[in-house]
């Protein structure tokens, strides 16, 4: 008969430490597969315990396969085979990435202005007024008040003429991008700015997608590289490029449409990921509206205007690619949570996202006259000029120096200085003479003054 | 000199008035390239509006490239190219699908109870007290406090030992599935089980990887099979298979693990989509621990048990697969909204998770028992046997029948009852004799009773 000491400890189940003693009987061999175990009852009454903890015991055994029970002859151990034994464990990984800079002109927005009182009431009426709506599975395009309230919101703010049926939300714009793959196919090229945003190569990289870097000149995109590059698909951002800040006059735009409408199957997408930042006159109106929505798809996020943390972005499909899209992918859930769906929803059409962009807009103006000023206030003064569009929050520095990009971010992290240059947005990396992106969303005045006295000092 | 009639509209600014008649005339040809717009000054006297106004409308048409500004000589207009003509557009996209079943015994859980009121006031305390953090961009694998809470969890839950360092935090698993291929590539082939949750084919379909269909016997996955297949990775669901309710015994999960440590680069995918719902004992022990996370990688979602409308599940990886996971794709965020893992961490870490598992548990059970007693008090009394293995939200209704699946199914369609087959499930659609998958979450008693009514006419 089986014996084991059975103890009761705290938070274990008296049935659980017996199921654990004759497991590990099982797999250490003393129970031998085809061995017969005692009955319950028989086994309950030698070891004092209940009749239901044995089986309980046994229960469990049984549903995870190490014993059988045969009809009227018992319990009996399985032949469980070999187990194999594991390596010790790869130790703990190691943190990546070095220390971090103590000034950083680089990016990377923590200090965005958030109306916390106006959201979190939101959410509370949210909460307490959608309680059914909120549990219900959400398709694969998101929620349809949301879809509304963003129609509504493109159209007053920028003339956009777009049906909630065409809107599809998502969990930032790193999703929508392989969305996007998934939708037009891996096959083809995909054509992307050079210089431009890195993160948007390395994600089609990820998505086995061929990539051709078109080269850029002062209104954007080249058109006649990307026709001789074979890319289908033109990812661009004509509302304000990044890093140089160009915007796309209407003379490139139409040559734009104009290569999308010379082949089946050419789409033009269309980043427009901080458009609303525009500081003067009304943003740029997009080439999805021009087009009105055939072979442009609209991606824009609500990253940059009210939190990174808050993963919603959208995409605007023409119809025709939206019906494509529930054909092909439309047993995908929705990867927005409803409930943070349904308070942005309230946040936009009750006014205060409009409230809170126009407010970030004042911010970002001002941020930008404070560092001109403390350039022009700075050691580097005659010594750099500025690139611009009146947009966004960040600018060109162009430095007046002999050194080289990397000369110079070397020299400058051994102060302590994290620096970006345009090299650092070239696809083969060459060097730019100086050409430094300033991003000013998170540089207060008294870094700001610091980290041009250490420029000075380097160039 | 440029005359227009400008009436100040509500909602509409004067200079966007302006800006709009300028545009029309040039994109219409009354204003050609080259032709020199008046003097703001000018213009604004003949208009009888501010200077500031004719300012703001030439900086618009600048800013968007329809005219240029030569210094000294004032503004020209731009050749903008011709406009490609759009056709119109197409007409709106049909609804798709067919007219919604009266009856549905196939799924689709709404009815998941929820607790409310605990959760908004862990989003209440998260939103007073975690301002900072929650605007914080979150990096790749989530936010450190709900990857510990999850860890612990799974520790006092399952016994899993699993370090924070090792979850990967996801907007659901069909995001994580996709995660997954990018990780582990598209090259190689991909094993499902067959019968399976379709969706998972689909998903790695849209994902452009090869799937075999590896058969199932009553203990899961056939191993030689998916030896002979040239899978690298087996995607399966050994704690409770869906559709069969099969949980995987020891033994065959013994020869799975030999079959992924006998050659390089193979991994078991275990998806534990329902786990915590088994009905009695506790659930049964992971691959991932029987192996040490060495081969195997762990998915579990909230949406089962929470609501499927809260986008989060996770991943726990092997160490040396969370290292490869940096490198490659550690330029990503992570695609849960920071407020979400916040309020999850909470809620699971004070306790709530676990009670509210519970309920549903006990919930469940209820249901099931009802279920069970409705079938024996229906006519379908002597025409069914019942195969389930105690645990999730369904079972397998085995009908006595000579029809085929697919006749059966008409037949139910005709009466207004949505029903599954285990034919559904399987690659080549075979026919399972009248195999039924019932999901019972949320089936009211009245609607089956009624169901079960139809099912006896239809046998």
């Amino acid at each position: 008969m089986l014996t084991y000491t059975l103890k009761k400890e705290k938070g274990r189940s008296l049935y659980d430490a017996l199921y654990h003693k004759i497991r590990a009987d099982i797999t250490g061999g003393l129970l031998p597969a085809g061995a017969r175990l005692p009955s319950k009852r028989a086994l309950a009454g030698n070891l004092g315990v209940s009749v239901a903890t044995v089986e309980s015991a046994y229960a469990q055994l049984l549903a995870e396969g190490y014993i059988a029970s045969r009809e009227r002859s018992g319990h009996f151990v399985c032949a469980i085979g070999e187990r194999k034994r594991p390596a010790p464990p790869i130790a703990p990984q190691e943190s990546r990435g070095s220390a971090p800079a103590l000034l950083d002109l680089s990016g990377g927005g923590e200090d965005v202005p958030f109306p916390f009182s106006v959201w979190a009431k939101t959410m509370r009426s949210v909460l307490s007024e959608q309680t059914h709506e909120l549990l219900r599975p959400v398709e694969l395009c998101g929620v349809p008040t949301l879809r509304q309230a963003i129609a509504q919101h493109l159209y007053q703010s920028r003339a956009m003429q777009v049906a909630p049926e065409q809107i599809l939300i998502g969990a930032g714009n790193e999703y929508l991008y392989g969305l996007i793959v998934q939708l037009l196919g891996r096959d083809i090229r995909y054509g992307v700015e050079d210089p431009g945003y890195r993160k948007i190569s390395g994600i089609y990289a990820a998505n086995d997608v061929a990539i051709c870097h078109i080269p850029m000149d002062s209104d954007g995109l080249c058109v006649d590289d990307l026709r001789q590059s074979g890319a289908q698909i033109a990812h661009i951002s004509p509302a304000h490029h990044y890093p140089t800040g160009n915007v796309m006059p209407i003379r490139r735009r139409n040559e734009l449409l104009h290569w999308a409408h010379e082949a089946q199957g050419r789409y033009i997408l269309e980043d427009d990921y901080d458009s609303e930042l525009r500081h003067s006159g009304k943003p740029v109106p997009p080439l999805f509206s021009l087009d009105m929505g055939q072979r442009v798809i609209y991606l824009s996020t609500f990253s940059q205007t009210i939190a990174p943390s808050l993963r919603i972005a959208y995409l605007c499909l023409p119809r025709d690619l939206m019906r494509r899209m529930q054909e092909k992918l439309g047993f995908y859930a929705c990867t927005v949570p409803s409930f943070e769906q349904y308070t942005l929803a309230r946040f936009i059409s009750g006014g205060a996202y409009e409230k809170h962009v126009n407010r970030l807009r004042k911010r970002y103006r001002d941020r930008r006259a404070e560092i001109f000023a403390v350039l022009e206030a700075s050691p580097l003064r005659g010594k750099y000029s500025i690139r611009e569009e009146n947009a966004g929050t960040h600018f060109l520095l162009l430095l007046r120096t002999e050194k080289t990009d990397a000369a110079l971010k070397k020299a400058a992290a051994q102060r302590g200085l994290a620096v970006k240059f345009l090299s650092d947005y070239r696809a083969d990396g060459q060097d730019s003479g100086g050409c430094m992106i300033l991003n000013y969303a998170c540089l207060p005045k008294e870094q700001a003054t610091r980290a041009m006295e250490l420029l000075a000092q380097i160039l």
